[in-house]
């Protein structure tokens, strides 16, 4: 099976053995301290680390403005459970992350999709939906969105601030793999054009790096922060000590640095193999984005296509993608799907899209072929 | 601060070299694979062992039936999300757990308490609540009881499943620290007795071992246990799985039960000293439990006492204990206070229990003296 479908890193990238060594120095060093239950809030030096990381990318943030989670995940879980009773309403971009989408309507929320244009969410129809709709808040990737790989230049980051503002709505900044860049300039986050307190910010090492030690983080204004904190109490008294304590320590010796560095390299190169093979096999009429970083790009069929047809078709022959609908709160969605370019290598992508192309072109021409019921035989011309 | 309050163990105790060994060996053998997502229902060796032991304490569980969580605390919380709605009513010893108190309020449980006699909680009373409340499920720690060390006998545990079998209602039954037996014959759970899939089993390593790890597990029924598991899909995808591949080898190398050993040796000297200093230091009018394992006991003050004083006289002599007021559902329990002897080498607790003695006469001749307001002069006689 090539996998083009699901947007978790590839483990052949994980650094397992420079993990191992860190983890097995913390333990030394830490002892039984490693192993009782950690503070609330999170581990001191790890907070430190992504205050000083987010700091970097624009938006000043102190160590205690972060609340360390138990994955991104539950960072929405915990943001959903404290921002939405029954009934309240909820922008997304459409499309959105699915997850999100599911946890928003756990909670009883209507979710309202909010339309993308090639920069991002559109400002006109965040603006134009915050006129029909009363809001608890927005939730948007403003860099390598998910699903499209698209992201908010800083002028726009501005008007989407300012706009919020206005409008006193909440902004949901999920900012899952802003460390992904490999082309362009970076742009600070939401959370830095943010004068009002009006943005939680939601991070995970899950992306970046690899899932399997769940931890994220939120960052938050201090009444949000607080109350966050408090249903993270009730949801499981703390986030793993000794998980946060090697990630604390894979960041201070430089390690993630380096790790970042590696798969930058890795996913441009993934990224270029599938841009240039989506250019051979595709048909023209295929619209794609062209992201500058993350890990999925985002796939336009003419009038009359249907990703999940084309999904049945790819996965008989060995190669599964991500159909549009799984990310629009409507039922949207049939026209587009997602591929994810950093799961597998460059060869494999290559040939995934060649089969994937193939796979267009029948649903195509079928689609353009006269409708005849089975048994019917073709009409005379 | 000598600390009798807490009810964790204490971090001297945690076999944190072995442990570092075992994560060492497990993240070698491996790789990339424990820094993935794990399975959803947790990963199959640790649900395995778990199985395993929860089967040889006599209730028959094949690995299927255990679902991985990210600590006790997500397993309440879990529950109380599935079971609890608006207005409903549940069922507690009182005193109870004061966590788990919380999470059911959390969820707008109306939370009842069924008092409790010395074998654990009262069958009569637990009857006479089901016919007075129409209960959702009772939250029940058949053995070693948090806060009063007390359990109940094999006849008790019967006949409390008989009462919830008739009455169909759910038994929560909290497993904490059973494998912390010092003394008697060991008792099967409540699920062991479960003829109707009305239990749903809870239990945690970080009792027994250590808390850092944050990994529990919830035995239950396949319908209760697949709707849960949905539920920690949406809260945070997984349990870490590096935590869990530790546990699980730890447990197989025998390390576990190493362990156990040689803290169910210490402990029982602990409470030893403990019980042998009450009887010394304090008063004869208080009662207290004599557990046969776990981490607490329970101690009575007569009439007029209030533990709340004694608390804060206490705190200012450099101890710490826990107040009767924190596990009862009604604010009820001032007359009550929970000591941990766990916490304390024996040293320190019979010199904790001196000071506890002399403060407990000093606050009860108080009480019994005339009250005088400030500033006002002794009655002449």
């Amino acid at each position: 099976m090539i996998r083009l479908a699901g947007a978790v890193p590839d483990p052949s990238t994980y650094p397992s053995e420079r993990m191992r060594k860190v983890i097995h120095d913390v333990l030394r060093r830490e002892g039984a301290d490693a192993l009782a239950y950690g503070p609330p809030a999170g581990y001191a030096s790890l907070r430190e680390v992504i205050a000083t990381r987010t700091t970097q990318s624009g938006a000043p943030v102190r160590p205690d403005d972060v609340l360390i989670v138990a994955g991104s995940q539950q960072g929405l879980d915990l943001i959903g459970r404290l921002m939405i009773g029954e009934g309240d309403s909820v922008l997304v971009e459409a499309p959105t992350y699915s997850n999100a989408l599911q946890i928003w309507r756990l909670y009883g929320a209507r979710v309202v999709g909010v339309p993308m244009d090639e920069d991002g969410l559109s400002p006109t129809q965040f603006g134009a939906a915050l006129r029909r709709v009363r809001a608890k808040f927005v939730y948007v990737m403003p860099t390598f969105q998910n699903p499209t790989g698209l992201s908010m230049d800083e002028p726009r980051r501005r008007e989407i601030m300012r706009i919020a503002r206005e409008a006193e709505v909440g902004v949901i900044e999920d900012h899952f793999d802003a460390d992904l860049r490999y082309s362009g300039v970076p742009v600070p986050p939401l959370r830095a054009y943010d004068t009002a307190g009006q943005v939680i910010l939601l991070g995970t090492f899950s992306k970046m790096l690899f899932p399997g030690l769940r931890v994220g983080w939120i960052i938050a204004p201090r009444e949000v922060r607080e109350r966050l904190l408090e249903m993270k109490l009730a949801c499981d008294l703390a986030t793993s000590l000794p998980a946060q304590m090697a990630l604390a320590e894979f960041c201070v010796r430089g390690e993630l640095d380096r790790h970042l560095e590696k798969v930058r390299k890795l996913h441009a190169g993934r990224l270029r193999a599938m841009l240039d093979a989506i250019d051979t096999y595709f048909p023209e009429n295929i619209s794609t984005t062209r992201p500058q970083g993350g890990m999925t790009l985002w796939c336009t069929l003419p009038d009359g296509g249907d990703a999940l047809e084309i999904l049945e078709m790819a996965e008989e022959r060995g190669l599964s993608i991500a159909p549009g609908v799984w990310f629009f709160p409507d039922g949207d969605g049939r026209r587009h799907f997602r591929l994810s370019f950093v799961g597998e290598g460059e060869d494999r992508i290559r040939k995934g899209i060649e089969i994937l192309g193939s796979v267009i072109r029948t649903h195509l021409a079928r689609r353009r072929a006269p409708r005849r019921r089975e048994g019917e035989t073709a009409p005379f011309l």
